[in-house]
């Protein structure tokens, strides 16, 4: 069940990035809930390599089918199918180089592991291409938590040393979308714009930071002492390439605080207990108590980078050098940023489930 | 099963803080495997309060008792049951403030969650001596790890903004144990002794980070895509009350690095292929590489301080104020250090189950 | 997980029959469910060896304790622990045979899959006393199904080839405790209570058939196309030792009828729509219809005999006899009519959990 | 998780009978397992509609395709896709009746549970074709048992109250692709196919009961208390439309022995511990013995039938009566023994892989 996460909504993650396509299996959805593939669609085009020079050049269109579980326009209870074909492959590069491993890939690990007889091609189950089955998972995830008014946000706050400044709830929702690396600080998004273009011409890579956030969620989601809503969410971010630190609202820097600074007073507002601050970034014992919840992800410059590297020759056991051709980002953080709100949107749609806050049957 | 961790080797927590006891329930582990009650004692004295100021006043000696599944000192095959009773209770400090949410805990969302069924008492399930039951598994564990050499440790690497110097393996191992706050750099040690002792003076409470390690893991721990080794591991750590944040390797500093200076280049040496850095901290794709897993987890000031907090009663729905008596740490670091080793042996050991290098019987 | 069992609604059991104790934890029943010792007490009562001659020796009262999860007499969200603490226990006449493979029993199958480190005193593990633990849980699994109107009953209907003549549910309700092989017919009860004695005499065993019954169950239940209503059952009942058959509805019976006579044609009823007949057993595609719920088990003959029996010494590898000393029960079938009953409702108190019909939290 | 089975070898199946695929993942596979699209079209052909009288005229032809996990003839470790594009689909028929129950099938549970969104046409979900996509599973799960030496077989030993002879495992894999009933006594199988062609005439349904055998399964399978060999098997089993009954070894007929005669006397044979007889059925304790594992399956009849049948219509819940036209079987039986041979395999699989018998990568 390595490829399965969730419990009462479930996702199934399988396909390769050169082989025939990539998919997602969901399980436990709801019956009644109004699907298109257009839904999922204008999810998996987040994904999509910008007018940003930080893109792979990769061309294919990634076309969304749903194969089951849809029916009338709706969930009908059975398991949810959905596929994306691959069509622009050209794995020669990477017979050429299938023994030669790329530094900071899996590679490696996943020659050992695999005895290997995985599929090195473009990365196999290891490119960041996989993600696109997490993001179909995502866009059903998000019509389910729109049932109960969860709202899931992911934006950029930092790329190469270049830190965003904060910015509202508001302004975040109307700006990512507004320019390529999906900063809400548009000022911050060009000097990111400008690191790339820098870092691309050098043949390097950079990496960054993507802060999640999710509003209106009701107190009550997350089941202790293991399946932690903070636990849940980080095992589901940690499944992104990429991925290197998680932390939740203060996160590191509650370990330099005191605890009369860290802690959010309780107070009443509106009839409703909130707290002052959100340094829990909306979680307190592994359930989120009804504040945003803050999620910040840090992610590690792209691995592959065009500059000649030294590595070992995996099937001769002998030192070599490589340069990564082949197609990839220079920083990846742009494209990641709807991945992360896609695992965000799954961990809070089981979680909501398991907390009984969602019907069996939509109306 | 929220309260059950791991597929193949898992552990099942229960009991309550001011409760009958405290308890575990492991399935899964291999018949054969050598354990004794001093085994198991020994890794949950770590947690006791140490000579230091930091620890609560709670008296209790936490006496381990096996209850099942060990049966002439060797595991059988059946799930092993382990307890640590309650003895030294004192609740009625918690049942005149039941209503009053302390700041930072768990109060008003377990309040919420379990419609105030919720055994609030020392904050029954949330609380932090509900990681004994964590410590005793993570003690079976690391005997099993035992079995193919892979060691685990964890050592406190900041308190209160004192930050230690980075220490070789063997210095953390010898090092933490002479020192109340577990920490490998003795001068540091001896600041953030002093931190303690200042903000205890002032009520108020610090936090830090631990970081840590496991050596020897072979290649190929951690099941992709979604079950990684960096993914298991954060989600049992965040079953750690107090924990904000989690990061492998270069962690959050990654987002900031060039990909020419993050990547981990490989190198062959002895004839066995290892990474020129670890950057990674042992961990590519989601699977050990074989170099060292690091891992540090932030922890954040207890919530539990003597000043006085605004706060709401929840019963009466108004605003109040509330200074927190019982018995509480100034800085829970130090006592979380040995609970951080079980949280990382019990998942490493799942994961090598997993990966088929534990067999069934231990001859 | 093997010592799980259900999804949301989980049951694991622990403990051996000359060990310290049997013993349960439910993880997942809603908090606020009002548990009393007392209600778990009187269904392991019911377990115990009656007047009849059929039952074993073992002289000890079966105690429960809470240990976790009950506070103020209601469950409160956190797992529930539940145990027997074993006190009559004579071990030595296992120690002599220890070698000697019992016939029918788990004694090879157990050395060999645990290399001999199982508990083999008194069966360990699979002795009909783990049934304690299932108990336990099906009491609180029946306070659950009770919010709900579902009511499970279970009864013998043959033993030793004794048929009993088909009674209505009040009369089974009636009936079953008022004779000690808990059969509805009181006639066949007697005949059956005169085989017991007759095989008793001859140092011999018998079996028999059990039929579990549950009532009031709403169309629902069931989780196709794996987690079945009779699937689940069937994985649930045949956890009791010595089941070796489970049929729903006309079952075995149906393999040589016409499917016009075997179809239960749809009616209304009271506005409801209901079957003429009930073939089904209450369950058409895994999924419970409305009708009750009518499962039957097969019991074999225990297998412990007075009579010497040829058999194996597996420590030397040479043919041996073996006269089984010990306690034992003639027919276990009295006695595993209340376990049958267990199983029933952990089963459908997960699967009703599973459909959504029970809150989180019972106001 | 509902349609998902196996904790480490995993199937996960999808599609409806109408729909544009029926679909299997399986996950967990190990790594370097020689498998082509003809191994598993070999497997899915046997569920073909034979020259008999007996079988749907869907005319179909089930093509196999792999979509993933698969790479250069042998499994990689990533999840194994699974199709078969639905191709002849008329569903105009089931527009018509779609309100009206058909008595024997899910149409009424399916309606209730899924709010009637569920994909009624051709039962979707719960039609016989979904059994494809276990019959996928189970080549893999073959290929897999084939490395350990286990062979699985799957007989038909009644129809329509015509019973076979007892044959030799020889003679059962000689005869059973002999006849279309796939009986191994030829003589009963003419018996049979004379009983199908009468009732067909008759315009009614006939069931049966089919015998899997397991052999060659080492000692140890099966893991206790609740995921037994037999539990888990019976549940994989129920899986299967039309299912009414499952029983191992002496089943049924044990309950009306003695223990001296259903015992299984221990001896010593070619060095080996084998039983002289095998009333378990090749289970102890929910753990293999090393005997040939022996299963028995009740069918019931066909639920549709050629004639008129009154029922209700559940949209203007009046009474109502129906003719099922549409394309059906007499007799399921033949078609549904490959698929029993399919559910024995998988779970056969999944336990070997849990008893740690199957390696993670095969060289």
């Amino acid at each position: 069940m390595e490829n399965s996460l969730g419990k009462l909504f479930t996702i199934t993650s399988f396909g390769e990035s050169h082989g025939r396509c990539v998919g997602t299996i969901i399980d436990g959805c709801p019956a009644g809930l109004a699907i298109t593939e257009e839904d999922i669609q204008k999810e998996v085009d987040k994904r999509k390599p910008g007018v940003s020079m930080a893109a792979t050049k990769r061309a294919e269109e990634d076309k969304v089918e749903i194969l089951a579980g849809i029916f009338n326009g709706r969930t009908t209870g059975a398991p949810i199918g959905l596929v994306i074909w691959n069509r622009d492959i050209d794995s020669s590069e990477y017979e050429k180089t299938r023994f030669l491993l790329r530094p900071g890939h899996a590679d490696y690990t996943a020659f050992m592991k695999y005895g290997g007889f995985n599929d090195f091609r473009g990365g196999g189950r290891f490119s960041g291409r996989i993600t696109a089955s997490f993001v179909m998972a995502g866009a059903i995830a998000k019509k389910l938590l729109n049932l109960i008014g969860i709202e899931v946000l992911a934006h950029t706050i930092e790329i190469g040393g270049v830190k965003a400044e904060p910015r509202g709830f508001d302004q975040i929702r109307e700006n990512i979308d507004k320019n390529p690396v999906k900063c809400a600080d548009l000022k911050a998004a060009e000097a990111m714009a400008k690191a790339i273009e820098t870092v691309k011409e050098e043949g390097d890579s950079i990496g960054g930071i993507i802060e999640g956030i999710a509003l209106n969620v009701p107190v009550g989601l997350g089941e202790p002492v293991f399946d932690t809503l903070d636990g849940d969410l980080t095992k589901a971010l940690f499944a992104i390439p990429a991925v290197k630190g998680v932390e939740f609202g203060s996160g590191f820097s509650a370990a330099s605080k005191r605890g009369s600074e860290n802690n959010d007073l309780f107070t009443i507002r509106n009839g409703k207990i909130v707290t002052v601050t959100n340094n829990a970034g909306g979680i307190l014992g592994g359930i989120s108590n009804g504040m945003p919840i803050v999620v910040r992800v840090a992610i590690k410059p792209t691995s592959s980078i065009a500059k000649s590297q030294p590595t070992v020759n995996i099937k001769d056991m002998k030192n070599a050098s490589l340069t990564v051709e082949g197609r990839h980002d220079v920083c990846i953080v742009p494209r990641a940023v709807p991945v992360v709100e896609s695992m965000i949107a799954v961990t809070l749609g089981d979680l909501a489930m398991r907390a009984g806050l969602i019907p069996r049957v939509i109306k």
